[in-house]
């Protein structure tokens, strides 16, 4: 089956202690359609602006995602520019020009708004909520967020909550929504707030899942060097859907390989600058990770 | 088989934003002697003063640990006291008062001299050294620290590394030994170091080892509520050892298992101030809790 994308698509000039990469092709929609492609036919709902560059798009048909939801509209694409500090975890944003995002409704195509599995990737609740209002009994929704979201739209947060099936927010982002310090009291917190699953992603430390059938403890992919992490979560969420959306048995049966197929989408990602290294991947590679996943967390 | 363990035996006044304990059993040796005693003899060697209380001797003859190698000196017993900030990771040192242990040398009484499984429980390296001149070819040796010896001690730790089969230290320690802010790239340099089995501690994380036969990602079981996370690295380590020591077949094919066996005693030590719920816990529970850590971890 299909997975329908909604996210924000955009230019990010990222920096980093050993390199400088301007206009790179990113944002929480472009990286979970790349890192979903690999396992089910994506649709994307987006927006950018006439200064698109056509390599993007070129990049976004290479991976058989399809475009129909994504308006090209007059003025900039949606610019972010950010530093990393030595240790790759920390970072700071340097410029973030909205341009064609400050005013995006997504609109979903009459053939999106039956697609049985949706990711709302990272972007205003508000936004999240009018894609849900467009759709027809989706079978499963899933929605990220960022701590700018629990700022300064909560209210519109705690509302889509009892609306998704399943919530990814990084351990930061829990506690500040919570005030737990422990991750499995917020895990417990935020089921309470709707979601049957819910995800709290903990960068190198892998992710932890809460759902109908326990918990489970998603072991990270062991990388000696880290590129650039930008993207990381949301190719984690987009690989997970994806591969969710395709596998054969039910969400329960199927979540714990999706989070490990999503942990090694992740990796990929922070092996190059934006997309490039995971534009570069295939599936063989994957499922060797997969089965070295296997191998790491055996005993 | 019989493990020996070397460390400081102590009295930890320990307080939490809950709760405030004065004067409970602690110190390295103590830790790790109890968690491995629920799976192997346990030979301890330490030192306390003539205050050291009898109700914390009976402790350890309840855990059927051989006290021949327990010095009791005049003088006080190493006393500690540290205060848990509100998310019980961060915790200050309040207090102090070395006691006997300043001038304490661990004197191994002959029959504990050809025991095959030896750890070296937190305590100063050149001590360390010297339980290691004293041994009779011990089949593995494994030495835990902790950041103060990387400060006062380096050379004399860098020295013991080469002699030492396993090192066991967290990822603070890592990176200040290292310079590495990757782990998996810390763990490389310090196999340079010396030892074929690298162990980092992780805390809530889990730990991973770095050993002939690859890399093991291990989990910590999750706990709602951590009430003392004091000595909980020492019961890791000396659960590990202890599971080892009575294990059949290679080390390289136990350490996964014996790091599980570990991280449940760690679990356990975390849920009550000092030794106080880890003395209360049997083999069954503990067996129950690595069954779970199976199902949390399968995919």
């Amino acid at each position: 089956m299909s997975v329908l994308i909604v996210g924000s698509t955009a230019l990010d000039s990222i920096k980093t202690p050993h390199a400088e990469n301007p206009r790179l092709l990113g944002g929480s929609a472009s990286h979970a359609a790349v890192a979903a492609s690999f396992f089910a036919p994506v649709k994307l709902v987006g927006v950018v602006g006439a200064d698109f560059p056509k390599k993007y798009v070129a990049l976004y048909k290479k991976h058989r995602i399809d475009l129909e939801g994504l308006q090209i509209q007059e003025g900039k694409t949606f610019h972010w520019s950010g530093e990393y500090e030595v240790n790759m975890n920390n970072r700071r944003t340097l410029l973030t020009e909205l341009g064609v995002f400050e005013k995006f409704t997504p609109h979903l195509p009459d053939k999106f708004k039956r697609i049985p599995f949706v990711l709302l990737a990272n972007i205003a609740p508000a936004l999240q909520h009018h894609v849900l209002d467009q759709m027809t009994r989706p079978k499963f929704v899933v929605a990220d967020t960022m701590d700018l979201w629990l700022n300064i739209a909560l209210p519109d947060l705690l509302r889509l909550l009892p609306r998704v099936d399943g919530f990814v927010l990084n351990d930061s982002e829990a506690h500040q929504l919570t005030k737990q310090d422990n991750v499995f009291a917020a895990l417990r917190t935020i089921h309470k707030l709707g979601p049957r699953y819910v995800i709290i992603k903990k960068g190198s430390h892998g992710s932890i899942l809460s759902g109908p059938k326990g918990c489970f403890i998603c072991p990270a992919y062991p990388l000696h060097n880290v590129v650039d992490p930008t993207g990381a979560g949301d190719s984690f969420v987009g690989g997970l859907m994806g591969y969710l959306s395709t596998s054969r048995g039910s969400v329960d049966s199927n979540i714990r390989r999706a989070m490990i197929h999503g942990s090694v989408a992740a990796s990929f990602c922070c092996e190059g600058f934006g997309l490039t290294r995971t534009t570069r991947v295939n599936r063989a590679e994957i499922n060797r990770r997969v089965r070295e996943l296997e191998k790491l967390t055996k005993f």
